[in-house]
């Protein structure tokens, strides 16, 4: 299946202006793409009537012969869906017109349209899924090693867009890292066991294939390497659902990593840079000017699923054994789902394979912070010596004397009001100076990033064939 | 600008294997018509900018002439985009390239990409709205011409999806035509004053252009029919908002109609047919079977334009002078928004123009509703002669009396257990019959009609040059 | 942890007016009930630090004696919340000042006010999980007890709104049954393994306990009986957009089948009827009227779960360490996207528990098709005597005349224009009669209904404790 | 009306955790509002009533003077509302028996729920919009306030998150006004012009009042300051799009600002300060930490807002006379979008009103951008001395250079590699420090805050009675 003729290995949305920004990568929801999984679909239709006995000997063969997209006029199959409301029907014709009668006969027998098309979703989304989660993949790795080598780099952390304590920049890399796997994991879950064949005939009865129909329906799923549903789904959507929302939750993921580096990658932060190079993100004009197009490009996909989603969830509501009008809502809002993730989750690659930490920014910014992200660590290390109570409030009025004067908290707490009261109490300045190194106050941090970091090496290992 | 060259009346998206359902109508956001509107906004800057005096003599005309959508390679514009997150930078360049020197220099001169991309995007919504509002127009039009046709034909109202009262099919379409009506009055108003030129240089000073920025801007906008803004809007993203919201309330209408349209159209229901013919919605197997295909393909458009408008709306939180990626995030969104609501609009033109009611199957299934839906009206009629409530009761009392027969409320009236006091009362059987007379309990149902008809006469005087 | 004190039974949200359709359920996300969660959360961490050896003795059991939302003033703290964003510092404060100082020194140490506060959330939506959950499973008995039923109950298939081919009202039950089955399957996914508590400190380092952060989260977790996350995820999403997508499914599930039961609850398909009684549905001027009130308030609640789990994978772009603004947001439409699903669950155990099928009426509108939803079949039977070709082209004409004279199939095979070329070719009126019965062309429908009541029984198989 | 007993000041959502984020502010769609709004209804109808001579005299006064919500249980009305689908039917009955016959009569009269629900829903959009718009006028205020003061104070442009070019505070400012303000006119549009009353009866025939029925209407909305509409607009929801679009674009203007807010009030940019004081957005442990309190609520409110949308649009598709669901799912998101808006609008009053910008740091933020910003602004001015390809080449060296070397692009044209042909060309240091003077390179700056201001001015002098 993996080297079937017709599909492609990238995008086919000629006349895209924009493709090198919402395009990019593996996934491949063209209309050719579309055209291929249908014929696909009914090539191993085809297959599978033929070896039940229903078609022609020769017939799975001939069809699968045929069924190459480059053999159709893509544009006349899309204007004739105007007539039906699909193009399976003048598909089908179609490929019966190029074979001899006996094969012929064995075309699109026994199915609806929508047999044909919500297959051929599956085999996109199939696909897709799989191509998203080796990008995924490939992200996390990038994450795995930045969270690696900065496992240990200090940075200030950030609440409600202001400094808050110290973190490690590894930290940060690990909590993208544990998000990728775990998008993927879910990915990866939907892919195995929720892409499923559709085939139900006119009303989801096989009627035309009398008692043969469940039959035919479990090999066309193995020719096509789908799962069997228990019951044909023309109007039970919960798959398609269930494929736009992991899509959604990686993108939700690569959301998040894309604008934190478009944050940390600031002007006035300047924490990390994007890798540059090619007049890539350049500026002629502002040869200080480096800007974060991965990053850009990640959001600019991202942002544009979550109404996709809305949009299929609303498109649930399917009347009957065939909605009119909601299941055709879904075709352009699942494949442009699947090419937005796709290409956020490709452009992630480039973002965090190529992304440059700066930690002597990093250590510059902390430093300016001015140790007032330390004042709860200070106060807890002369609760000993003072009291807990006396020790808070000591450093809440070195904090206010000093941000009033513009200086530390260390002279705030060594040079201010209570610098007597802290002598006093036997507290000497290297100890002062002890509590205000931020690398004393990380907690976990460096536990947690061994654990995202074997919990990966643990999702890696399972990947493993 | 009407035939400027490169624009097509109909849209080009090559590989569209739905372009027949999705892609109906005259809206173009290909990207050949996204390339083609980006070009006349270069061109006419160059325009603009040698009217003051800041181009060389002729550099308008050149670049006017060299700005030809077919001259670019849209495809390698398209792969260009990820460099920078968009296509204008090249694009300028190559267009530059094909000036001389001195007509080069005029070209993106004191813009920056935001404003040519933002510009473009007006431009294609100007056409769109004009486009879609003329297809509410003719679908006004036939929607008007049913409820004057029918403005006395009866039906049974339905309400919650059962039968209800009696109403007139002119009714039902008059609610058609009002709806039509005020969603295109309202695309015209943003068409005739939110679509506005966007030219404000890299950062919104236009300080390239010294102090002639505004009058550069208020030419661009003159060669281009778009109106002059307070501000560059850059990251003022109102008129996006409010250019897809007006879309929305048109596929709103649209969709309304269009589940009338099915409904209606049901086997069981059978009041209205859609126009058949050329194979169209028919089905070789079933000869009685006619899809209603027009609605059908109005509402697998419309279902997907609430999901698109909320990406619009949440992409207008733009940070600072220049969106990193919720700028980007609007551009597909928007085209798709546009195209499925033209596309809508246009199927509706087909639908209402070729609807078929069927009076005589609108009373017969009102007669099959036995009278029920009128006992209210009974009620009313019978309470001068018996006091209100006894009325009430007596009428309720029938109605049991039959619905537990299988009869309909005329015999459980005049046959049921308390026919007798109907006659003492001195209530004559054909009074009874009067009273259920469906025709006799419209109210202002003719009214309604009339005062939809004389708006719609109002909005098309309003609508003539 | 069920039978925790403060948490309600019912919902509690005082004055919705609209309670009685939106409310329906066990779900409850009121403040009272987001209240007592975030109690139970800082009595469970008191408990936690206290077995850390981080707490003094008896702290824990004294931080949970207090921590009962009825002790608090809600409208107070949720006024309070405009203070710093959050309620959380307020009710940390006011659970303080109601325990002596030791037990006092255990409130909230370690945690930030987003611990508190997306543990919270992850009890509610456990209990909510569950809730909706048994409704699900609720609904699905009574589908599956029609599906059992009806296994062979013969009525027509709908495709587009239109009459296509004979199924089983078993069919349709089954396929209502197995959607209900897996969308409760996904939902214990994520309720069994992607809630996790939250616990991270200021910025994720849980830097306030030292080394012994992560012990005490993995006792807060035993606690609370949540999950342990590998990282707090403070801004990674994941869980948030896991849940709501798991329950937009089973939105989108309920909201096919109450969509099923309002159009063949319609008064002129009349093929299904909900409960009434009790004046409910019930129109004292219209007797016959029953309106589906269930299968409406499902929908009703349904319609909105689309928007709100887009706001949700929106909101999952979050900044840093802590969201400004993206956290936020989520608080509201998840509760709302809980409390709707369980809604509409809890209405669809009603709806589907008293639906009455009336099989005579479906018999009635199956044959008041006239055979034609048989056309394919009678082909099929004439092939081996006429040919394939000569068999379709005779059925098309007998039905083209059939259909023109208003008669039946049948009709215009035994006395259209060519009965005497099917008499020649020796097929009997017998067999003619034969190929229209519906009952023979069921295909695999029987089958099926086996096969979704076979993999529910396994499911409830699963379920057992 | 504006001092109709029942309805109040300040929100009433009793029981909510989060109402101090967001229920800010004085739109009120409580149950305790819409039970108001639709006494309000109904007491209205029984005036127009009398004075058409349709109901008792004295009836409208009685009915007015029995119709508050105060009198009536809530809860109660809530439960009840599951057996119809909605409260009406229970609420007119409770109402008639707190009348005598005669008032009782002309309860309800001729009206069906949804005639009721509607125009309550008008009603709080009514009062909604206007305190939204009350709002947006005091933000508008606060911004024209800033715009003025700070016309020409300069700070950086930021374009992708990247410091850009310089612009003014000023301008900023405006840009927010700007938006504002013509949010605020849609807003006004929508209120004065697309709010109307709801008065159809049973199937929008007002079959009951017989021809008396648009009278009613008329005098209805006459009574209630609601616009007359062409026909009944049941299952025509353009109304409902509006208003909720009206309020999404006044959400997106106000998530715009408060991201700018957000962003420019980082630590590390520390440009705007919002307004602290009684512990808001203010830590104990952090003194130097000052949440940007109502910047982070208005954008929890925002965030929730397309998502609402999105559903209105969705639910825009309604069936026949009543829609069965569609209907339904509007009132709760209505009411959520009107509040969102309305509490983020107040929070901006509070945000902008409050907001400190700190010049000084706005200066040296630009200062540290070492000059690069102004490289083209440089290149220009040496044009005419070295001719503009050698100007260029100049500039871009000395910046490649001064970067290299981490210096400022002064030291680069100055003492870098080509110093010496600047000083051949005759070109000062005087001349390098003018051109590299951010002030002399702000364009249309002032010229566009004036404009501003200029349109702020025209928007308050028509606002004016």
């Amino acid at each position: 299946m993996t080297n079937r003729p017709g599909y492609r290995g990238a995008v086919q949305t000629p006349g895209g202006l924009f493709d090198g920004v919402f395009s990019r990568g593996q996934v491949d929801t063209s209309g050719q793409a579309w055209l291929q999984a249908m014929l696909d679909t009914e090539a191993a239709l085809a297959r599978a009537l033929e070896a039940a006995g229903l078609a022609a000997p020769g017939a799975g063969a001939a069809v699968t012969t045929a069924a190459h997209a480059d053999a159709f006029d893509l544009a006349a199959l899309g204007q004739q869906a105007a007539r039906t409301g699909n193009p399976v029907p003048t598909l089908a014709r179609e490929l019966g017109r190029r074979l001899p009668p006996e094969a012929a006969a064995a075309v699109h027998k026994g199915a609806t349209s929508q047999d044909i098309i919500d297959t051929a979703a599956m085999l996109l989304a199939r696909r897709a899924l799989a191509a998203i989660g080796a990008d995924l993949a490939g992200a996390a790795a990038a994450a795995a090693s930045l969270a690696a080598a900065h496992r240990d780099t200090l940075m200030i952390g950030r609440t409600l867009l202001q400094q808050a304590v110290p973190v490690t920049f590894g930290l940060v890399a690990a909590g993208w890292l544990t998000g990728l796997d775990e998008a993927r994991g879910r990915l990866a879950q939907v892919a195995g066991s929720r892409l499923a064949v559709q085939f139900g005939g006119a009303a989801g009865t096989l009627a035309a294939l009398g008692e043969a129909g469940p039959g035919v329906a479990t090999r066309l799923a193995a020719e096509l390497g789908l799962a069997v549903p228990t019951l044909p789904w023309h109007t039970d959507r919960l798959r398609i659902i269930e494929a736009g929302a992991a899509c959604a939750g990686a993108s939700g993921v690569l959301g998040k990593i894309a604008r934190d580096v478009t944050l940390l990658a600031q002007s006035e932060v300047a924490e990390v840079h994007e890798r540059g190079g090619d007049g890539r993100g350049g500026s002629s004009a502002m040869p200080n000017k480096q800007n974060p197009v991965a990053a850009i490009a990640v959001l600019g996909c991202t942002k544009q699923v979550p109404g996709l989603l809305a949009t299929l969830a609303s498109a649930a509501e399917q009347e009957h054994q065939r909605a009119a009008g909601a299941w055709h809502a879904e075709w352009l809002p699942l494949g442009d789902l699947l090419q937005r993730t796709g290409s956020a989750a490709s452009w992630a690659v480039d973002m965090l394979s190529g992304l440059a930490p700066d930690p002597a920014r990093m250590r510059a910014n902390l430093d300016a912070a001015g140790g007032f992200p330390l004042a709860e660590h200070v106060a807890g290390l002369l609760a000993p010596a003072l009291g807990r109570p006396a020790a808070h409030d000591l450093v809440a009025k070195a904090s206010a004397w000093a941000v009033a004067a513009g200086q530390p908290l260390r002279d705030g707490l060594l040079a201010g009001p209570d610098a007597g009261r802290l002598a006093a109490a036997g507290i000497t300045p290297d100890q002062v100076e002890q509590a205000l190194d931020p690398a004393g106050y990380l907690g976990a941090a460096g536990a947690f990033v061994d654990a995202a970091l074997a919990a990966h090496a643990r999702t890696e290992q399972n990947d493993r064939p």
